[in-house]
Parts: C-alpha cells; structure tokens; sequence
C-alpha cells in the first residue's frame, strides 16, 4: 500500500536485549522522512487458567515505568529458540507450572509505530506443577486471581500492561464459545 | 517491592521521538545489572463507534514491521499537550470525526519490560464530521467495520495491533454492561 522505501539506515545503539537504527525513508509522494526504529527479538506470554477458574500471573518491578505491575507471565525469545519453547520455559520459570494444554490466542505488535516486536500470546489449561525448577534469578511474586476478578481488574486500572489485557480478553471471548 | 536502584545511567541514543538510555541498576540480592529503556512520550488512541454500531479504523505503514497495519486511530502526544487534546486531534486528523462522548476505557503499557510508553485508549461515542480538516500528510485509509466483524478479526489474525486489541475487546465489555 502506502510502502516506504528505504533510502538508507544507521545503527545507533546495539545493546544486549536492543538494537536501536535510524531509517531515512521514501514517502508515497516523493518526499523523504525518517523513522527511528527498535529492533527486539519477540517475546511469548501465557494466560494460565487453571480448572478452578483462576489465573496465575506475576508482579514485578519494572524499571523503564519505576513501578511494579501484575502480568501475565511473559518473556523475550532467547537467541534459536521458537515461540512455544518460549512460553513453556516462561510458565516454568515463573509460576512453576506446565499445560497440558496450550492453545494461541493471538500474535500481537505492542508498538507498531516504533518497535517490531510481535507477542504470541497463549492459554494455557490442564495445569499441572511442571518438573523443572522456578527460576531463582527473576525477582517477582506469583498472584492467583479469579478469572472474572482478574477481568474487573483491567476496568479498574488494576492491571495496566497490553499484553496481560489482551490475553485475558482474549481468553474470555474464546472460554464464551466453548 | 523489588525496586531496582539507579546505580548510573547512561544515554545512548537522543531521536525526535525516542531516547534510549542504559541504566545500571541494583538489584533485590545485591547484585547489579543493566537495563536497556526506551523512553516515550506516550499516547492515545481511540474506539470510535456510530450509532449504527460501526467502527472507524485506519490502515497504514509500518515501517518497524514492514507491512500494513488496521488500527484504531492513535497518535503520540505532542509536547505540552494532554490525552484529551492528543486523542480529539487524532479523531479529526485520522478519521475526520468528532465525539459528542468520550470516556477512558483503560491506559496501558505497551511494553514494560524495555519502554516506558503509556497509551490512553478511550471510547468514542456520538459522533459527528469533525471541524478541522483530515491531515493530508498522513498516509492512511480509512476502513469501516461492524463491531462485531472488527471483535472477530482479531480472533482471525486481522487485526494484529495490541492497543486495537485491546481498545476493542474492552469497548465490548464496557457494551455489555450498558
């Protein structure tokens, strides 16, 4: 459609997680413009539901928002590894559990006009303790909520993170079907 | 909770949009880290929904993800200017309407663990040709949706945009209860 060109592209920042480029483009009509762009690896999160009807999420401190916020349990995609990998290892790691069950609810960019990354977001049902250990390097507290509270919590700016919104959206619509 | 203290603080990259900053930060058990942070200066996006229950989205570029994206009309704030300011510019410059009701569904994070962006996304009612002329330098379609249809697209894949998502999902909540 209205595709912009690249006319040229420089790197400003290569970090370990980040990688920061500065893209001059082609506009539609001709003229030019530049897009400061992040690079991130993608990242995978998990709605876990258990079969009492409550859903496991994490609260940790997040320093770009000097605040800690309640998520569901989540995490950027180590180098080689795919997205279901991801969010078995994250379901392990973070709440100690494993699903019998693991179903994609949506692939979702969290901020388009910037970054690249895209989010696969999970349910995952059928929970059992999952054999690995929790991770002892990650700082945070595991909540379990009841799903429909959990639900009142995004209309009450309990919880605020997206990609937590959207999966327990998500997982609402898709549980009204079944 | 587990605060992570600023020990420095680095700037790496100063854009017109973003900042990006490494932090080195002390962590809960006394050891120390880096943080790689994008700072933003946020945002506001909106639902706008007719009487006829349709809602107004815009197609457009997006550079970071080299493809084209359907999203609900959405911008940064502009220097001084506030979430209300943003979004009723936006809605006039996108879609070229103005709401005789506007409320805040939510105001979310995109992406806690590296940016500290916030968008405001609101519901947009009663609506009406806005004053102001459509912006021409930006370069986007216009696409209308049942609500319902739009609520299914992105079960389907669709809609691929975590703030539509979420914006959409949450608007049908907010319905629901009327």
């Amino acid at each position: 459609m209205f595709e912009e060109k690249t006319v040229s592209s420089q790197e400003v920042f290569k970090g370990k997680l980040l990688r920061v480029r500065v893209d001059q483009v082609l506009l539609p009509d001709g003229r030019e413009s530049s897009r400061e762009i992040v690079e991130h690896p993608g990242a995978a999160a998990v709605v876990p539901l258990d079969h009492e009807g409550y859903v496991y999420m994490v609260r940790q401190y997040r320093k770009p928002l000097e605040e800690d916020l309640l998520e569901i349990p989540s995490g950027t995609r180590e180098k080689g590894e795919d997205t279901l990998e991801c969010v078995k290892r994250e379901l392990s790691e973070e709440v100690g559990l494993q699903a019998g069950n693991l179903s994609l609810l949506a692939s979702l960019c969290t901020s388009p006009g910037f970054c690249n990354e895209r989010i696969d977001i999970f349910l995952a049902e059928e929970l059992s303790p999952s054999e690995g250990q929790q991770d002892q390097d990650e700082f945070l507290n595991v909540e379990k909520y009841l799903f429909t509270e959990a639900i009142t919590m995004i209309e009450q700016g309990k919880i605020k993170d997206a990609k937590t919104a959207s999966g327990l959206l998500l997982a609402a619509a898709r549980l009204a079907k079944k």
